[in-house]
């Protein structure tokens, strides 16, 4: 690799925004580290005007990003625009086919095109490199990739998602509603002004599943959503009970091989209190992979905002400037294999169901013949009468429950009369 | 570089031995994800008829290990012998300077001759890989030299000593003493069976802060040991005490530079129960790191045990297999620059006194005083006697308070006859 390394970056956003200035400030430490000395020569964003917290130099701005990579002589180039597919893709697409190194922040595009980009990479002779799309400030992907490359990895669970886990945790702390706790959540910058259903629904930490996935089990990544649920549904109630029981409530990302089957899940997930889960609370991100000879390893940090991705995005752009080539997803694309999925219906775990019903006699006994019914076997009970609007909550943890009888269990339930509304599930870790 | 990759193992222990396994067994995986196929061409070990869990193959075997070197066409060689000095230096001396990488989890060798070898590296263009010397299970130095690569780091501390830790942990669990715990952690191999003394003593865990300082500052290795304090002076009752205040007692390591000053300690800490260095217990290591732009980020997994320690010896074979060539401390030995040591004296904190009196009145007037002499102010004073007897012990913990004051106070202390034993000093985190 030769000494001067000519950089462009596509998207000014907060992220491209940091990330321009830290290129800008850091041109010496780089040096040092690597032996390379850097030059952003072209930057590319909708709005060249837009108020942006650091300066840019618009001689140096392009309109169309497509203009950058076809003006030539390019070495890495930052996609930080963030769609997962349109513009974003073209512009990995061009920059890969033209020998230039990408770097990425965008989970979406890696989780939906991650297979034919680092196939284009490794044709390509460069690196596709992506260590900012899970979890920001935590190496999450080199220490899989790098750190553990010849441990055998069985599972990779944690909390991928900095604004569910804040909105939660703010739920709990100020007994506030999940309404009220986003409207925070968004006028902090902690979650999307706009819309933020992608990190709600479980969809972004969905991604960073997938993501983990392909790196810890060396395989294709897959089309299939197990299961994805996001926190919509939520209710401080559950929260409230959650802490009764010693629990907490938190959305979980997970995936693990199931005799050689790939189960992917988000969903939110009853932890215990004491637990080390249970104590990452806020913006906080974490993550648990399980292997073999490491045992359990964690690592825990910030997930998301500027200053963490941005330190992401430079630890993969130091990566390339060392000359560390690699395949974008471990090992070839000619060897990653496709994925058998697990299937769901086979799922056993303990579960928290909530039910409001009518408080009369007999419902209670109604609703454990239907749980019966469905051979669910109830581990602990609890009934929470509410006298002044005569209903009353019934939570019930049930041991090992298979998900397909849980299903049918919730349809039967569904049709009960005095069950005021659809029933709260939610799973045990 | 070349496809086929020569490599030797010299030192055959626990560690070597499992090594040797791995590289045996993972050598289709190791060419899958780097490309290259490697070949354990020549081993050496003290006693090659020892025990071992593994066979080893004694076609290969040399008895002296220079010989190995000598014998040439070697690209990577693995020392696992352990001394600071002596043999391991010359191996790993002579195989830099034959340009052969070399990988080692010899903390003792890179914490006193880091300087010189990473110098002997640079200068023949090879690698000199040390990540299994620190927190053996956490890719911990791949994550500061590459994942934070661009960070400024301010301060990194951890539990470092996995066999202090354990022994901690069993004390407060089991209400044992420390020479009883110490045996059972021995009989289960957590310490070393003759002479624990280094793990105790806070040698091994202060190895492994000069490690992490000189890579998280970019400095040199400093040689001067501003505060090493082991846990062999920790007794029962102080866990008890701790406990009651909802404390918990951790021997942690500290590095962090106070006005560009590196202050480097390794001592006991009385640490919150609810934080979270003060949940981790048992054998498990855990590294925390403050950046910028980073924030905090966490790191835990198994310290040591050959299984661990081999997973990072691992990855440090696959990075030089990728052709990562780098700086051993992250930047050149020339760029590196010599520390200048913060003043222990001007250290300020506060901290847990035990004193053991006769219980007579005015005894504690006596002890007060002497602290007021030395401008040490109390925070909380508890006070336990033991009416059998008829002694008390004087459980005080002080605002901040600086070193020196303690120092110069704990010295008049033990000129007063009423004080029984030499006071008990825990710092608090």
């Amino acid at each position: 690799m030769k000494k001067n390394i000519n950089i462009a970056v596509i998207g000014l956003g907060q992220i491209g925004n940091y990330l321009l200035n830290e290129l800008i400030t850091k041109k010496r430490d780089i040096e040092l580290k690597t032996g390379k000395r850097i030059r952003v020569v072209a930057i590319s964003a909708k709005n060249p005007n837009k108020k942006r917290k650091f300066k840019i130099n618009k001689n140096i701005f392009y309109k169309n990003p497509l203009d950058i990579i076809k003006r030539g002589s390019l070495d890495v180039i930052f996609e930080a625009i963030g769609k997962s597919d349109g513009i974003s893709k073209k512009v990995v697409e061009l920059a890969l086919k033209n020998k230039i190194h990408v770097i990425t922040p965008n989970k979406a595009l890696i989780a939906k095109h991650g297979d034919y980009l680092s196939m284009l990479a490794e044709k390509n002779k460069v690196n596709l490199e992506f260590e900012a799309s899970v979890a920001g400030g935590i190496p999450i992907l080199r220490t899989i990739k790098e750190g553990l490359a010849t441990n055998k990895i069985t599972k990779v669970h944690g909390i991928l998602n900095g604004t569910c886990n804040y909105i939660l945790s703010e739920m709990e702390l100020t007994k506030d509603t999940f309404t009220n706790v986003l409207k925070k959540a968004q006028s902090l910058g902690y979650a999307e002004p706009g819309n933020p259903k992608l990190d709600l629904n479980g969809y972004d930490a969905f991604a960073k599943v997938r993501i983990l996935s392909s790196l810890a089990f060396n395989k294709k990544i897959s089309k299939v959503k197990c299961l994805m649920e996001g926190i919509e549904n939520i209710d401080f109630k559950d929260i409230e009970i959650a802490e009764k029981l010693n629990l907490r409530i938190k959305l979980v990302g997970i995936t693990e091989l199931i005799k050689n089957q790939l189960f992917e899940r988000v969903h939110p997930c009853l932890v215990n209190k004491d637990s080390y889960i249970g104590n990452v609370n806020g913006v906080m991100n974490a993550v648990i992979i399980h292997g073999y000879p490491i045992g359990e390893s964690i690592l825990q940090g910030e997930g998301a905002g500027p200053g963490p991705t941005s330190s992401a995005l430079m630890s993969d752009l130091l990566s390339i400037l060392r000359g560390n080539i690699k395949y974008p997803f471990g090992i070839s694309y000619k060897k990653r294999k496709a994925v058998n999925v697990y299937n769901l219906n086979k799922y056993s775990n303990s579960l928290y169901l909530r039910i409001e019903v009518k408080d009369r006699p007999g419902v209670l006994s109604q609703i454990t013949k239907q749980l019966a019914n469905r051979k669910i076997s109830v581990a602990r009970l609890i009934q929470i009468p509410d006298n002044r609007k005569k209903t009353a909550s019934i939570v019930i943890i049930t041991h090992k429950t298979k998900e397909q009888d849980v299903q049918s269990c919730l349809k039967s339930l569904r049709s009960n009369k005095n069950i005021l509304k659809n029933p709260i599930l939610i799973r045990l870790l």
